[in-house]
């Protein structure tokens, strides 16, 4: 029997705040998702002002950190035509995400979940993502 | 030009946090999604042990609740064989929910979103959205 | 953080195991299914002579199994034209299986897994499914 | 009328067997999917960390090797921007795999499988698809 870390709704909220105070002070409403270290959907939230198209974007940013185990962004350059990794990005029903804004969520090395962010550019998206893990380990006491 | 109007994000919270403690009062951990007017996904929490299977179902109730207009479990009874409704259930791309568990939200008569519940019976799905709603006009002030 | 217990690669090897021989007692051959309890796929043997529409079947049948927590034969019954579970089965992208034939794995009272059988008929797949999970147990000695 | 060689359940083993060899060597675990001639899956097994996003990716490149004919690397390759065969990527629902780690399966010059590997890079996957033709033919006593 394989035993698996996952993250709680309790973390997943923590993340979600992060994400929430790092939007707020970049002044970007953005959609914030949460899944589980096997790509499933914990939390979403869309702030006020967060784009439509931004919803199925970010849960599939988080999912992808999650289960490809790599930030989205990572993705993106590994999947630039004339990589052999070039096509990776309509897999998976169209859900593997390679635009910036997922990131992995790891605890003690290991994967227990998956935060996604979607209604700025790549580069604020991955921005917030990345305040929201940093505040999570802030927030929890874990380490990475 | 048209005038919306439509749940902010701290009243989709609202209504999940009603959500919430109604769960926690029937002791069924749920899926629990909010939309807004359009059908759009704001907010969404799976609790810890909350059906992987009712992620995308609680969406598609509440979506459902918010567009279609009506209770899904009131669909669930217009799709019987037999009725002339029968078959929306796979219209939509099968997001169309016919089983109970999604509400529209509606202030002043008017549709303002929708919230859709998902792991337990379909009945105790309703019981919990029927109280998500209650305790949103009760903490909002808002009237039906 | 949560704790989750998941069947090895070896565990869901054992049910395979376990249906191949039930299926050869019964001389028809089966697509077989096994998912781990987030309802990803682990292992899938179709014996010569499955059935080529079987194969997604038995894949649907024990990601059902694994997250919706019941077996698939119950929610057969459940989804029946005038129950309120009617039209579950067009849900989570049409993977939600309501023919006889998947099963929830369970440890210790914990779902660790699922099984999914497809190529004979309803009775005969679930049959195949209790065969399999009975040798599981057997096998590995753990209790359900 | 037409004489098909199709790999059996046993031989889709042997290809599986070839590739978890080469995995472990390699010390990454791997998705490993065989299907027949005509790209429907024969055998699958997810080893203890192989990559959830990689379940469907093993299974595409596996179809893709076997009905498109060539090994998933070679289409990288033609399905650049500037090629003419540019966009065959999202043909087939998306299930055209143009990532490496996919193969042909040839006894005697006739197609009769195909196997697909990922996990790893595009380059360790197609490592690995190679270990497991070569172990086939070893094992079984074919010839390309």
């Amino acid at each position: 029997m394989l035993t698996i870390s996952r993250l709680s709704r309790e973390e997943a909220e923590v993340l979600v705040e992060g994400a929430v105070a790092k939007s707020n002070a970049m002044n970007i409403p953005m959609c914030i998702a949460v899944c589980d270290e096997s790509g499933h959907l914990i939390a979403f939230d869309r702030m006020d002002g967060g784009k439509v198209s931004s919803i199925s974007i970010a849960i599939d940013k988080a999912f992808t950190g999650a289960v490809a185990r790599k930030g989205t962004h990572v993705y993106n350059q590994l999947c630039q035509p004339g990589q052999p990794t070039f096509g990776i990005h309509v897999t998976n029903g169209g859900h593997f995400s390679i635009i910036g804004g997922g990131l992995p969520v790891t605890v003690d090395g290991t994967i227990v979940g998956g935060v996604g962010i979607s209604s700025g550019t790549a580069i604020e998206d991955q921005e917030v993502a990345e305040a929201a893990v940093a505040y999570f380990y802030e927030k929890t006491g874990y380490s990475a």
